[in-house]
């Protein structure tokens, strides 16, 4: 069985995240959502909270899963029998520092791979970090992120700012 | 009208900022310079210490006015007229931020266009956090800012230091 | 009047040229697309045909007129009465060159400045040269091109191949 | 079963393009290493010749297949079988021209993704091309082809030379 | 006597580093390795930590000196009689900053150059953040820091995240 | 005795190309211009003209010497007891190339380095190929190439032309 891990923070979750679940999951046979358990950089929504909303947005999406972890990525994709690390690249910056993370986890497990997908270009704009701005703003997030979670999102900001 | 606004935290302005909007004026009938109130990033001079540098700067540009917004770039340029976003590029990782920028702004309205204008190479190495990093560590400023706010720019970090 | 230049090679126009014409007709009093007559570098389409192209391309745009120009596009330029040159920017690459030619089109004449707009994302990928070499795979230019000049850029290069 | 295609010139296959065989193969069921043929670009071997040397090359890998194809790499792709295409990355610039490829590969085909694996560090300034210069100029390029092609390959460009 | 600085922050010296001191010192009289004292962003390791670090690090190479600075890195240049500093460069967004600084640098004092070294790629991936990053999610640093200060730098991460 | 070698086409000089000389030469003991004979790339100039353009321009530099080499270019430097490769460096596309040449150099030779000065700011658009365009084009070369070789140039290109 052919199993890939795609990492990140989802916090929350866009569409430009969903764009790569989904074209990622067609091509093997079970694909692990894995949220991050940062404890250096804080996170707007808590960990049960973006995982919430990524149940949500992929709930027709039959051999995704999600998962959480902290610790090496290497070692969460090892213990769960994955290969492979897909991340999906937008702009050059995204790139660098994307291969630099890729040798790195190299080093650490040479089996492991890490694939990149380009980003739809419609979302080559953007990031969990610009969906906040936006809402903290009073800008208009239809279509940057799954429809399910759009309400939540907005509450959530404006909780935060009172 | 062809109304343009130039954009900007201009924490302090600097010569590339003042290069970028003579030149952007002399293509427009209008360049409003707008000052970005940002709640979330500190900036070390008050809007309203902000807003003196610029006018004592630009005081012999006749077709440009200073304003300052919060909230949507967008809302402010469209409730002024404008239908063009003026930015300065200097280097590459400018250009990917910047073109972010841009595309999110068409999204918000498709009818206000981003143009960039190259900086000058002579300040391709300069950016307001330069200028302060250079008065902290005991370097020379001249040049690099406009002779009328040199004074009030060395004595506002002297006394942040203290 | 604000008059801006749009240099290009055509060969052939894409729907790419297309968006940043009509994008930038729209913040200018007259644009004048310039076809470059290049004798160092073979062209596939002749001047006429470029030309000729174009026209049918853009018969809705009132202030869009079609000229060409040798020599020193700044030269083109003033004797047009243009102080602004436009260019579309697509990747990082492009971004080199072009900033280079604006540098270089600055010195030759300082009152010309180059402006520039950022590719639509769903045209990232396209250019003449990409066109051209899908026709002679057997592959779809639809939407890539305008339809009116569609079936011409297909006969040309059937026939050049023969 | 998952298929993947690798295609490329392989005039001459290189150490950097063996290590990206390797290891996507190590991640798929089927690789299948496609050789262009190009009409339009001269090459230095000839296609029984490039097919040839990566036979040697990959006589050890049980679920690498040859091939080669002319016209649209995705017709290729989809006829075999394969819904992947996979292409290594060296630097920057090699990273826009294969992204402007995918998305293109995209609009021809929606079924079939492209995925980039980073090249090994150690090879991040091989390339056919220099491996060709090197031998011309009198250098060494023990390490940089497979072994068992060395001897063809400088046979070969010394030949053409004369 | 040919005097070069290679300034940078050590904190903690890396593989990387060490490369690139080493290979520095090859092609000079007199290489000082010039610790940065930044009052504006906090280091992991105090001053004398770091240079500790580096002294054992390099107790073998002859012609090379280890000294701090704070204040403008050119002034420590020339009253240290040196004429060049010198840089490491990995990837991209590492040479723009570079550039600017080297820039800068040269406004500061136009007899002092900037040289770069390119970093060994089997380095690429490295860096001071990196080192700490894995030590705290449990990783391997073998290899990425020099044998004799492996320990000091896992216990005191050890000790300050408890 | 501290050798750097300096090398390129210099197919002409330019004042980008005596800027880089000038500031290397200061900071070694001798710098040798190697002008590279490229029997594959054809030149405009002849080599002797490249050599008699480089004499007439660095007539005032004593530790300048001038050769030309064919073959490798670490070659070239060790027979010369050079130890040091200098190279300009101007925009980002510059760079990756740059990098790529000098990990090939250092794999041919491990006791040579390749040194990386950045060009100018004023001489970023500038290049031996842009020259040579603009005379063709009718344009100003004033400040671009040595004063000395100006009408050997536009004579020479001129001739060609006709």
């Amino acid at each position: 069985m052919r199993i890939f891990v795609y990492p990140g923070s989802f916090d929350p979750v866009t569409n430009g995240h969903i764009d790569i679940i989904k074209r990622a999951a067609a091509i093997c046979d079970k694909l692990i959502v894995a949220v991050l358990v940062n404890h250096s950089k804080k996170s707007l929504f808590s960990l049960d909270e973006r995982v919430s909303m990524l149940e949500k947005s992929l709930s027709c999406c039959e051999n995704v899963a999600i998962a959480h972890f902290s610790g090496l990525l290497v070692d969460f994709a090892r213990s769960n029998g994955a290969k492979v690390i897909v991340k999906g690249l937008r702009a050059v910056s995204d790139y660098e520092y994307e291969l630099q993370m890729a040798h790195l986890n190299k080093k650490m497990d040479e089996n492991i791979e890490t694939l990149f997908m380009m980003a739809n270009p419609n979302y080559s704009y953007l990031s969990s970090s610009i969906v906040k701005e936006l809402v903290l703003l009073g800008g208009e997030i239809d279509g940057l992120v799954p429809n399910e979670i759009k309400s939540v999102i907005i509450e959530k900001i404006k909780n935060e700012r009172e």
